[in-house]
């Protein structure tokens, strides 16, 4: 136990380092929040497959529960429960367009995470940050449980938990629990908590701040005390459902698979549920009477209960969607936590974008107009007029608007159209339109996969620590 | 499919331009004995612990249901259900004695097995080589089912099924099914099936030849029709019980476990058994309503029913026994198979030594006296005779003796002494003498062990080749 002991020490150390301007220390908040028995009982794996370019390297680092796939590497690293996808990473040769500028990439891209603690953190995607596109770097940063990592390098940063880093560059950051950052650059910041913040340079800027009262019930962080609130319990309630994916080598599929759709063998299925063509289910979904429609995809570590989902319906990583019935190419963002009653289920409409980090607690029936903007806090009509706009509206939007504690400023038509533009890019490289030839993409691709399980050391000083390993095609 | 077809091609080539001048052709032998479904079908596992120095490398392989541990390398061969125990490979500076000689270690020894193909073989020890003490090499060979290469570097080889290579070194060379070698050096030899020939330079030579119809019964070998006989169906037989421990990830003991004694995880415990202190039974070990008392050790591949065995009992690597009761420290060596009756078990005496190979098929009451050697083919009291001598009588022997098909040459003094010299050392390095401060052997540091799965690429050109893999300390 020495040397893990030993290990948690150096990253504290190095985070603290790095956000001293902050005067944040990360120890309090860290400490006991996962208890170091735990690191030792769980083994982690990964993903080969002839559809994903691999290299996977670890060293000095403990694993637990995580998962890998494609090119990564971790050093001197504690990863707990995390799931660490590297099948979008750029190739050598690729062109990354940056603002007018082509830019080709030199090497294969690789996630490299040093220094940090992650738990139960997704890591997805590849560098959005032009200067380093070869290399999605996580350093010297701790990460609480259920963020998500997505496109994002990081260095010398703390994010709390349920929180999400999307398509941004971050140094020395601290990000409050359940905050969205979708910013570009960002330096020596202190993000407070439930802050909803998406901005592209000299286009838009969208901010949205949750009430801290209102978060705490669902949410809430605190040095010594850990993570605490409705989704810490809710994610916890389905630990022993999972549990049973774990204890066997191999599992066969329950459930009959229509043509280009697959449902990883880490996904938990419960009850009666419905599986359309080209439907991808990633690892640690779980769904609970839950029907899918062609293309629809419930991505990690969400939740779909009780609930109908139409064609190109997207879930991303981490949304809960219990007693609902969204119609078709709806968009549930990041993190997002959606509740309708089990006799009038929350009715999304056709297109809708559902904001990440949208919370939709269900206090009397709830129908989203198709083709509109959600986000921010909602239990009732009255709360659904002060956080939606139709895109319509929206893209007339030029200049500042507010509505509720939303702030707007910028090209509403762009904010519209880079979010449309994203709903596209996220179903083609699920392989939602896939037609049997053309269009393959992760429900394709994931659907031969073997899965391979590591362990550290069971027992003397390097208990729990991985021996070095180096995976290569 | 493509690589691994290739691959086995490349072997084949290369084993048959080794054995071209005993004009052997390996290729009917090995064609459509291992079907190339069941290369992809299982996982490979290594293990790690702290008590077990390790270096894993595998490059352009197949390794289904093979097992490491250890350092070992694999390059351009297929391992099918071998098992490769690295675990008692000398260390650098150790040093190794030979003939008056004093030789140090420069480098830690490996295991590298080159372009060959091994089935359900087990690879154990060390090279007893004095030229290559740092490297346990195998190239270019092919074993079939059960071999057992203990201790002996060998290239350019064919070993037939159930054929054990001891404590030799051997170059271009066929050793025909059920042999049993413990020779030195052997180069250029074919050697027919069931010889039993153990032969120390200027000292002693004891050989044996099986008559071979009879057994053609027990083992049998022939080009394009692969494996056959009664060790084969009994083999066979267990492997259904065998499945349920590959299909589950963590498997909970489920038995008491006295101090100093382990159970390998993949050893399979049927019926009621009894395990005493300092017990090593080691993996692919089947245990049926069998009495194992203090330091007994039950060895890889081993079958023990219906038998109880008293303290410090030796059952080697692929050795049966089955109704029958072992007095104190008896050996029963490498694949040898004795089988009692329900009503009256086989008995054999105090510190007898059964040679390696031997079968004892009872067909009346047999008694083996205490401190006796017995080989060869044995049914009855009558057999007993042509094929047993006393431990003493043998020890006077200085010369050469015949007894029925079995010639012995040299002292008999240095063979008995040898053998008691090797049950001592046996039973001290898998911990039999542990004292609980003292003795540390296999049953004591096989107790804490990570069991590591490793799968093939389940798909595409690559299907059923494991991608390149390393692992260091």
């Amino acid at each position: 136990m020495k040397r893990i002991e030993k290990l948690l020490e150096r990253i504290i150390t190095r985070v603290n380092l790095n956000l001293r301007d902050a005067s944040f220390d990360v120890r309090p908040y860290i400490r006991d929040i996962v208890p170091l028995d735990q690191l030792m009982k769980f083994y982690a794996f990964y993903g080969i497959s002839p559809n994903h370019p691999i290299h996977f390297h670890f060293s000095n680092s403990n694993l637990a529960g995580s998962y890998f796939l494609g090119q990564c590497k971790v050093d001197n690293s504690v990863l707990y429960k995390s799931d660490i996808r590297g099948d979008e990473l750029k190739e050598k040769g690729a062109v990354f367009h940056f603002r007018g500028t082509d830019i080709q990439l030199e090497d294969d891209e690789v996630i490299w995470i040093k220094d940090s603690f992650l738990i139960k953190t997704l890591v997805h995607n590849y560098s959005h940050n032009p200067e380093k596109l070869d290399l999605f770097l996580i350093k010297n940063s701790i990460a609480a449980h259920y963020a998500n990592i997505h496109g994002s390098p990081i260095e010398g940063c703390f994010l709390g938990p349920f929180s999400t880093v999307d398509l941004s560059s971050l140094h020395d950051c601290v990000v409050g629990a359940f905050s969205y950052l979708q910013v570009g650059e960002l330096s020596h910041k202190k993000i407070r908590p439930g802050r909803i913040w998406i901005r592209a340079k000299d286009m838009f800027d969208f901010d949205y701040r949750y009430n801290p009262e209102i978060l705490r019930k669902y949410i809430a962080f605190e040095p010594g005390k850990g993570t605490m609130g409705m989704f810490m319990d809710f994610a916890e309630d389905r630990k022993l459902d999972f549990q049973r994916l774990y204890d066997v080598v191999h599992l066969d599929p329950h459930i009959s698979m229509p043509k280009g759709a697959s449902i990883n063998r880490y996904a938990l299925l419960k009850g009666k549920n419905h599986i359309s063509e080209n439907v991808l289910v990633a690892q640690r979904a779980f769904l609970e009477s839950a029907w899918l429609g062609k293309g629809a995809n419930a991505q990690e570590n969400c939740c779909i209960s009780y609930s109908r989902l139409e064609s190109f319906d997207i879930t991303a990583h981490g949304a809960t969607i219990i007693y609902a019935h969204l119609k078709n190419k709806v968009f549930v963002g990041f993190n997002s936590f959606l509740q309708g009653k089990s006799d009038t289920p929350l009715v999304i409409g056709e297109e809708s974008i559902v904001m990440p980090h949208t919370i939709i607690d269900m206090k009397e029936p709830v129908s989203i107009p198709p083709r509109h903007l959600v986000w921010g806090y909602i239990r009732n009509n009255n709360d659904l007029k002060e956080h939606s706009i139709s895109l319509e509206d929206l893209a007339k939007v030029s200049g500042e608007i507010s509505i509720g504690a939303m702030r707007f400023k910028g090209s509403g038509e762009q904010f519209v159209k880079a979010f449309q533009h994203r709903v596209e890019h996220i179903l083609e490289a699920n392989g939602a339109f896939f037609d049997g030839e053309k269009g393959r993409g992760h429900a394709q691709k994931g659907q031969e996969i073997s899965f391979n399980i590591i362990q550290p050391y069971p027992e003397g000083p390097f208990k729990g620590i991985y021996p070095a390993i180096d995976i290569n095609p």
